[in-house]
């Protein structure tokens, strides 16, 4: 159990998007963060890491990609609503990318298959968010 | 839940810590990290911001502190006890005197409230790492 | 004088965009992140920290979106030009809309009219590489 | 040339070690984080990857504690002179083992000569931030 939510919650600023929604993606990225890092080191130290190097490559980029966007989402009173569109986007792909990779070595390395579902819910997640229509809406009027 | 101990349990590194006094403090960092960015957001919009102004600027560099110690404890492949030795005394430090700020504003943002517990239970989680008797040690051998 | 480009030639890997401008991008993000981290840290110390709260805010954020388009822009192993192209994006907004707020503090505080001077100068070299007709095309390929 | 020095002198808190010296080790540690990113993504396109895994994760691992280390140092207002301390004592230490590899495949591999070299930059310019005596005397007093 995370606080999250609650920070949200407590936040002075006007939350332009659903909180419930916002708390799940923050959770979901740092879920996948730290899956993505761990996953990397173990790719690195397998006796099969030429198979893994794509894998141990884009679990690196992933990782930091989660951590800016949870981040970003967890500060209400700084929001641009166009930065968040794109990062959640950015985001949804890099998630998505390296969910693909990871599930061909899931059979063979636990650290993948744990490492592509937590990618995979955090791509759902953010998508969620990114499928809100006032943030499209908004994004599109803040010049993206 | 989180999948933090299952996947050091996936590595194939040895891993010369207790597992789960790991994924412990690797979780524990990661919640600090979020409520810290979320605290000192909130700080800056809050009505009392002069008073606030500490509490931002210590939990803004906490949350650093947190979020390369979840990634050091995260590698066990790549582990250096003394670097853990010392990014775990470091955020301590952090934690505990952000968390102590924090506290004093506690009874009126349930935002510092919230963080408090969060770097306190962080401070706790990673004393227990290094407490262990082997890292002490190994630290001093590798050249503490 | 940095490295940045000659680490770029030496890559294995393919670079599919203009390495002059790469570089330039890789090092005018870790600039501007330096400065904005320093700017959010001064804003706190400084008698009018009201007025400045705003800028403290946007800098936070800004830096951590500066070091995640440096560390992308820094692996063309794992290069995802649809990732590139929204975190470009992100990173030009959040860059100019920092700088537009520090330009207004530029007279009264030098930290400020630096840290404008860093964001302008990240926001031009990113949109450099953003203008770049093929990140564009492939990015629209890459199903953005 | 980068405005690190000027934004320090820039700042209203006071500095209670050498800001030529900060400076320095600010530049150093933003120079190697980069050169860290960019060589460990190298490393995982080379045909001999496996002979360097372990530049690899040192690298990755690196990179995470000179950004922090540049973090923190770039935050006067927030010093805790403890903490920098600690921090400081990672990063000569992670720096120098990263080095040691990166030096070891410097003849084959360009990338890694030119990050021993900024790795090896860092831990000196870092070294001599420890160096300082108040430092040492104030980290023991603040509970180290």
């Amino acid at each position: 159990m995370t606080d999250t939510r609650d920070l949200l919650d407590a936040s002075p600023s006007e939350i332009p998007l659903e909180a419930g929604d916002l708390a799940a993606a923050i959770d979901a990225c740092l879920r996948a963060e730290q899956a993505c890092v761990a996953c990397a080191d173990a790719d690195l130290a397998e006796a099969e890491i030429v198979a893994l190097r794509r894998c141990a490559a884009l679990c690196t980029g992933c990782a930091d990609i989660c951590a800016v966007t949870a981040r970003t989402l967890s500060r209400p009173g700084a929001y641009d609503l166009y930065v968040i569109h794109r990062l959640l986007q950015a985001c949804v792909r890099a998630c998505t990318v390296t969910a693909d990779e990871c599930e061909q070595h899931a059979a063979h390395h636990q650290h993948c298959a744990l490492c592509a579902r937590a990618c995979r819910a955090c791509a759902e997640a953010c998508s969620e968010v990114l499928d809100d229509e006032e943030l499209q809406e908004l994004a599109k009027l803040a010049g993206g």
